[in-house]
């Protein structure tokens, strides 16, 4: 349970709020990589930490993030053109480029200085992996750029896929440190689902209901392990890294593709679900990467052309009663990635966590509210950078693996959770 | 006219206002027995005075009415798995019997206490005819269960259906009491409506376009009587009966079933219109069960699968312009329930009071506001129990009567406005 | 860029708005003429300058223009039953004629004066040519009726629509009085377009993108003249008249019909675009009214039975990348309207003046606002009747002329400006 004040400051991420300005210290997922193919294609209109923004790539391949609306008059740039270096507004034809320098201004005679004035604001966009990154914070203070391996890798070994969730970041990120809802939300995607299935963990995920949470600090956030019993004096552990403010990884199953999640604030009442699979040694398989296209995994089967799922709060999910009853669907709802958002958004747009009942097996959520309070209040009152800036804080990894009743899971496991490039993931 | 103060008295029911803690003083309509038609059917998700609330069925056949979020993060219940006697949460398991307790937490240790102490918000669900009722007031002063006759008779004799009124309960209740606009808006239903057409008295009706009220206080609410001209010294009588706070009926005409309505307030601005046919001392025939199923009468067509008319605000009430013209439909909308709801709701979601200007004519509408005004004030500020608790006062009927000029309607008709069972209804 | 305040000044028409009163001084267009295409037709809902009012036309082909609501309960008249020489409420009867007089209320006494006593606020409704015209104000300082030229040519000679555009009615105003956006954004339409394609002036147009601009003030607003380059010491000049507070006309090109447009505020945030096309001297030929009924030229495909653009904000105008990129579309949106529209409704429900950055291009604008708010705040303080209101300062027409460097464009064109009847605009 939560105070209203503090409820207030870990949810709100407009400009000037401490959880904003937070935000505003990270390089993060703009959008993906597809959503501008090519030199010249359609701009895109996006909405992040409440800013209404524009992302374009130019005649030169040069990627920009700037202002959504024309310094003239206000009109929206997703009307406009986009060739000849910049993007040009279709009203007067003034025209910006990716740093959202105004380059023209048709009106002004051909030696005006004027547009030198005019500059939109602008953040910068940065492809690496399958997305494109952005940091919306002081240049003065902008980090390297990120080195999450889900994005380092080959391209072959690696799929990200997004999807619009109608609520605050926060509830969607707890989903994501929680292992404890799996054995019952997930229960049916643990028997069919084709890139769950199959994994001798599934078992042990299955027989125990009870997990026991301990969690560990990391450079850049957390590790969240959750143990649950094995055979004869052995416990399985599920370990779940978090690198602030909103990174986080499913522990890996067998040989499937390891698979996580980052959750980016739209505005205060909703966000971009952003999930990536990818194998640390090997090309994903044919089948693998059809069945993420499909929507199974992580991923959800999207409205064609839109990044919102077909099953949303608008179709009750599209609710099957039957399969519920079968257990097929524990919660009626299909899908992994479905069933989590149906639940976190029934929460309510901003979730009430003054009502709530945390429990033991909550432990990792709570531990990473306290972070976040805690970084969002240094950097506002000291300036103090936060975990998870560094990108040496983002070389993590997930884990399962099987341990001797005795021993600690992080001093177990302490290379697992690392990246090590070529060697495979701590797996049962 | 009313002043503001006294418009939001009577029009809020949310919890802690007067008006809202006055209507839970009494057991009221909370679903349809037909939207839990068996043990461990799908929960029902329900509104009630602004509360959000979850009605199931259990293994066992109990029906609970609990609040519609898991005690623990706030999930919706609606997802929940209706399973071995209660309500499974099904994000981490948690579940709740009919009465909101809380039996499983399967995180916590086997022998954990800890769910004892969680308990949801919960209310009686109890069937009575076609109807689950509820008393959502304080446990201590529950008051016996209600005796409307409609609810009592056998089931062949009574039919009940409910759609959803986008407008505050109060502005649709005054229809309920107002006899005066079924001589303009109903004058098409009179003549062609198979559950009203044929009737004597509909001549009356149609005759006398002034009637003259006389509003009598009833143990329960009020007695408004319309008085018509009818044949030499005569006058044709139809007398309206309230029980507080929102029970009506309609007077009889001919040997047609008798019809009334609950209107329940959802929330501020929209409510859930019950509407019921009896006949005390006879099965409805097919025919008359088939037309309210389809809809005529008091009763409306909905869109399958829910409790919405299908001719509704967001398509103009299926307006039909030719129909108005002919007269056939004198508003241009189809359907007595229709045609009432179709101009209440387009007095806007609460209608402002402040603007009105009433006449002789809603004598009984202005009696009404009075009594619903001092019951709140006397239950606010002296905690006394107001008129239509006590099931005694529920058993009351309508009728429609022709009297000698010199005949005061009540004193003429005590016995008919009771309920006498086996005894036919007085009507005209 | 404005003061927030001066912005609130502008863009608020409300009852009791310093802008609000500046409208109610003049007669304006209410609706069209085909909206009540015969006696005792359907009664149209219509809301002007926030206020939600019924237009009707009664037996004997009078017009009204009443408060939507019944005086009794607050029912929308919408519903009513225009017969016999007036609109009668179907709830309970009460009936109204043009001038808002109730009429007869039916449960009254026969000779009952109860009725003389209620009336509704009501506003004069005037046809002339194809607009409905209404006047908001204080009756006693009604002034005499609108004397614009497009309204006043025999029928065959003109052609009225009209359009909802989902924003403020402000920025849909400025974009009539800025020629230089023409050059952009509706270079398509120049080459393209039935209604505006192969006159001489396009060539001017488009060759010159600096225009410059000179405002001078007229009796009843302003005379917006761009200046182009033409051929060996000429210049292309297009004057562009604004009466106040909403009447525009676009500059002429060749022979083709003249046009020019109002801004209604329906309420802050909609308005209604008026789209006329008239020839002075003859009458439009088939071929020109059937592009008009197509959407060419200023007017727009409408959703049948409506006056909603196809293209709009819920479909992003047809957004067309392809044609966006060829030029066809300069901004990718089909038809001059809907360019316009598409722009000035993605600034806001009300742009955000704030914000602007104004250029010596956009002197017309300036000006303008500088006049509004002068005689909003000279009536609001001094009841000073404002520019426009008499009807001599209606008749101006638009020109587009060629002229020696030297001469001034007013002094050259003031009998061009003027209506002059059976004589020809002055157009290249």
């Amino acid at each position: 349970m939560l105070r209203q004040d503090i409820n207030d400051l870990l949810t709100r991420t407009g400009p000037g709020t401490p959880m904003g300005e937070l935000f505003r210290q990270y390089w993060m997922p703009a959008c993906l990589a597809e959503e501008l193919p090519e030199d010249d294609c359609p701009p895109v209109r996006l909405k992040l930490l409440s800013e209404r923004l524009i992302a374009f790539r130019d005649s030169h391949g040069r990627y920009g993030l700037i202002d959504e609306f024309c310094a003239h008059r206000g009109a929206s740039l997703w009307f406009g053109r986009n060739e000849e270096g910049g993007l040009r507004c279709p009203y007067h034809g003034w025209k910006y480029d990716v740093t959202g320098q105004c380059v023209e201004v048709p009106s002004e005679a051909d030696n005006s200085s004027f547009c030198q004035n005019v500059k939109l604001t602008a953040y910068p966009l940065v492809k690496i992996g399958d997305v494109l990154w952005t940091y919306m914070g002081d240049p003065a203070t902008q980090p390297p750029l990120p080195e999450f391996e889900f994005a380092l890798v080959p391209p072959e070994q690696t799929y990200t896929s997004k999807r619009l969730q109608q609520c605050n970041w926060l509830q969607a990120f707890e989903g994501g440190i929680d292992s404890s809802h799996v054995t019952f939300l997930h229960s049916g995607g643990l028997q069919n689902d084709p890139l769950f299935k199959g994994a001798k963990g599934n078992e042990y995920n299955q027989n125990d209901k009870k997990p026991f949470f301990e969690v560990a600090d990391s450079d850049g956030g957390l590790f969240v392990g959750a143990r649950r019993n094995a055979e004869d004096g052995r416990y399985y552990w599920r370990i779940t890294p978090w690198v602030m403010p909103c990174f986080t990884m499913v522990p890996p199953r067998g040989d499937h593709p390891i698979h996580g999640h980052f959750w980016i604030p739209i505005d205060d009442e909703n966000c971009w679900a952003y999930s990536f699979d990818y194998h640390p040694v090997r090309a994903l398989t044919a089948a693998e990467r059809q069945a993420m296209i499909e929507g199974h995994g992580v991923h959800s089967e999207n409205i064609p052309g839109t990044y919102r799922p077909v099953a949303n709060r608008d179709n009750d999910y599209l609710m099957d009663r039957e399969k519920q009853r079968t257990g097929e669907y524990y919660s009626g709802v299909k899908g992994i990635a479905i069933q989590d958002a149906s639940l976190q958004e029934s929460m309510g747009p901003i979730a009430d966590r003054t009502k709530e009942r945390l429990v033991p097996a909550d432990a990792g959520i709570i531990k990473a509210r306290q972070k976040l309070r805690k970084a969002a209040i240094a950097l506002r009152d000291h300036g103090t950078t936060p975990p998870g800036v560094d990108p040496a804080h983002h070389r993590v990894r997930s884990a399962a693996v099987v341990l001797p009743h005795a021993e600690a899971f992080l001093d177990a496991c302490r290379e697992d959770v690392r990246v090590r490039p070529g060697m495979p993931i701590a797996s049962v």
